[in-house]
């Protein structure tokens, strides 16, 4: 597969071009009014962009998440960093409006290069051409680049931004693509970060090695991470996907560690960056209808979309952006009629269900890993409730036991699914910094690379 | 009931004040630009707001609209008129933070007074003193006010404008404040339209006589409605709530028709206006878990919409404000992992399940009612689909046979539900016309009052 030539790589100026005009056919007012009020104003210089995806993040997960973590001592509820700097939603539907629920890699080639194509396509067209991305165009001005993600790096969304393949699936192609794709004739991704050591370090190939012999870094935990500065760095930190933050060891960075080491390295690039993150797995949470597993990974992708701001405060001319691919689940707020959704129940558990019925499958007694992974000063578990689990583990089927485990959170809570795949509602957009009324109002999921390109000819 | 005084109608100040405090303190970042912008430009005139209330209509009804209404000809999804003019979304939270699913009354009280009370409470405080809703601010001002809804216009978001009352439920004591409740010796609400006449007509007293006497009109369908030109109008459509529009009959008018008309008799008056309109069904219909009928009443509330919205762009001096006050049944756009939506079913409905449900009970033959009702040009039913409403049939129980037509649909868009109650996320907000940025961003529904009784004090 890696040797397999990819040499004529097409990027279709037309297709960007055309999506750009109809783009501006359907703009918003309120984009209009921000155009005119760029236009009356004296432009910020813009010099990096930094682009967060909470994939499976719709508006059911934040707003969850701003209960989850509210003060209880104050009548109001705090807002969240998203809360912020909310500007308005994106649609995000794939291929044609006659299908309207995305994938993560539709989603994520609409953002990254501005089209519309069909699901599991990455940074591809529907007549599977490949199209440019806004990190292939901010690579081509000479900026710095990166991509940041706890599942694997090469999972549908990065891959959206930095490979190009006819499918998410072929991971090991969209690894080689990230080593072979060269702009200028330097590598296109300076900052890779995240899981998925399995498409790199393979039989046929150690990818590894060969960025090693390039010039980056290669580092496999957060101590390696954090004392190497070398600009290029390749960190893989997980076979496949990293664990989710509750389940976290102390050597796996987390979202904000790799965020923070990203932007390190590539603000030494007196060009300016774009960088993209995604809090993974908020989705991957969302399929498995876990919302402990859910809020984990929120709170995860809060702290790294607070890192970026942080930085964007100081530097002054960073764009950060935030918004979804899709929502996941069907996740409600409330269930079985009760006008009350509960955190605290949340906030017992120290591990994922996940990771409680791995224990259990494995061999663990039943009520001593509920008790130990559920704080019982917050949550006294029942014996009703633990017979559930045991009645469950007597299957010996893992995913018997993550269900009934599962369904103890969704009841005390008031959680409710409605489905194993995606949804296809509006989800949030947040932005903050120079040329951030651009996303505000109603937008497409493909505005978010049409204006990215447009903010790129700035500088 | 009528007899009962309320002589010391209390308007507490002081809880006006301390809200906005905490308002401000919370204020977003967007909101600070926004105040900005407004003390560096000319600030416009604003003579009139029209505040219109989707009741339910929460971010996966105003998604799932555009696809329904999507133009198959065109790969995009053609916006709605909400689209156009979305700035953010709000926060739904009732009483205090710890509770975090609010219901219509306490989340109209928000809306109308810039309070956070209990649920069930129609413009009171969680002590049940009574809170100065905005439309009375409207009226001390001089300005004529209205209510308009396909509600009883006695129900819970009407009522929390206009009313004051512990419970939700005393909707004859709402009629009687929409009566007795005077500023400055004039009746406080000019334009009265929708339903619930059993709450004015009783057996204690006609409150329709205590208007006409006053000098007010009193209309019982759409043309006396349309012929009738008076300034002062009560207008009652149903004995309770309006039928939904794809059920409604020629005489009864609908929400865009009662809109305009209260827009007309309105606008006599040189001080401005304050008007309400509430698309109360989307609720009723979410409550239901019926998507049929949640998409009729997003049809109508999107044409009184555009109907304000076209006055607004003519008169130039009057803002418009549109959002939800919670949503409602845990709808979601997608179900069984099936990656697409389909509004093509629900354009085959001619009536809602429930009516043809009490067809059916009535002694209807179960497949001509739904072959009557049911394009079969569009939806070609199976012999499966029709025993299942058979089968419901058989036990004489109509709300049995609704959900066996609910289900039909449901199975064929792939809707799914997850409560027959309300639930918490965020719901959109949509601003058009002076000073619509104060309303962007992330805000809290006691915003929309706070926001509305400072600009009543600049005319």
């Amino acid at each position: 597969m890696f040797l397999k030539s990819k040499l004529s790589k097409r990027f279709l100026p037309i297709t960007l071009v055309s999506a750009l005009a109809i783009g501006s056919l359907t703009w918003s007012t309120t984009n209009e009014d921000a155009l005119a009020k760029e236009k009356s104003q004296k432009s910020p210089e813009i010099r990096n962009v930094i682009f967060l995806i909470g994939d499976g993040m719709g508006v059911s997960y934040t707003s969850a998440y701003r209960y989850l973590k509210d003060n209880p001592a104050t009548s109001v509820a705090e807002r969240t960093e998203f809360d912020k700097y909310l500007v308005g939603q994106q649609m995000t539907y794939p291929e044609d409006s006659a299908q309207n629920i995305t994938d993560s890699a539709s989603a994520a080639t609409a953002m990254s290069a501005g089209v519309k194509t069909y699901n599991a396509a990455i940074a591809v067209d529907n007549d599977k051409s490949e199209v440019k991305t806004v990190l292939e165009a901010a690579k081509e001005r000479g900026k710095a680049t990166g991509l940041v993600a706890t599942s694997e790096i090469t999972h549908a969304t990065p891959a959206s931004f930095g490979a190009h393949d006819e499918s998410r699936k072929n991971m090991n192609s969209i690894a080689d693509d990230y080593y072979k794709e060269l702009i200028n004739g330097k590598h296109k991704i300076d900052v890779l970060l995240g899981g998925g050591k399995s498409n790199f370090v393979r039989p046929d190939i150690d990818l590894t090695k060969a960025f090693k012999k390039d010039g980056y870094s290669y580092v496999t935990d957060k101590n390696q991470m954090l004392k190497d500065k070398n600009k290029q760095v390749l960190g893989l930190f997980a076979s496949e996907g990293l664990p989710k933050m509750i389940d976290r060891p102390n050597e796996t960075p987390s979202l904000k560690d790799m965020t923070n080491s990203a932007i390190q390295r590539l603000n030494k690039d007196k060009d300016g960056f774009f960088l993209m993150v995604e809090g993974s797995q908020v989705d991957w949470a969302g399929h498995d209808n876990d919302i402990v597993g859910a809020m984990s990974e929120m709170e995860d992708f809060e702290k790294a979309y607070k890192a970026a701001i942080e930085f964007a405060k100081k530097d002054k001319h960073t764009l950060v952006v935030a918004t979804a691919d899709h929502s996941t689940g069907g996740f409600s707020i409330g269930a079985k009629g009760i006008y009350n959704w509960f955190g605290e129940p949340i906030k017992a558990a120290k591990r994922t269900p996940d990771f409680m019925a791995d224990a259990i499958v494995k061999g663990a007694d039943v009520e001593k890993t509920l008790k130990q992974y559920i704080d019982q000063n917050k949550v006294k578990l029942t014996n009703d409730e633990i017979k559930t689990v045991s009645d469950a583990a007597k299957t010996k089927n893992v995913t018997n036991i993550d269900n009934a485990i599962e369904a103890i959170f969704d009841n005390r809570t008031n959680t409710a699914w409605t489905t194993g795949g995606h949804t296809g509602e509006d989800v949030p957009v947040y932005a903050y910094g120079p040329y951030k009324e651009r996303f505000a109002g109603q937008v497409d999921n493909t505005d978010q690379a049409k204006i990215i390109f447009d903010l790129l000819k700035k500088r």
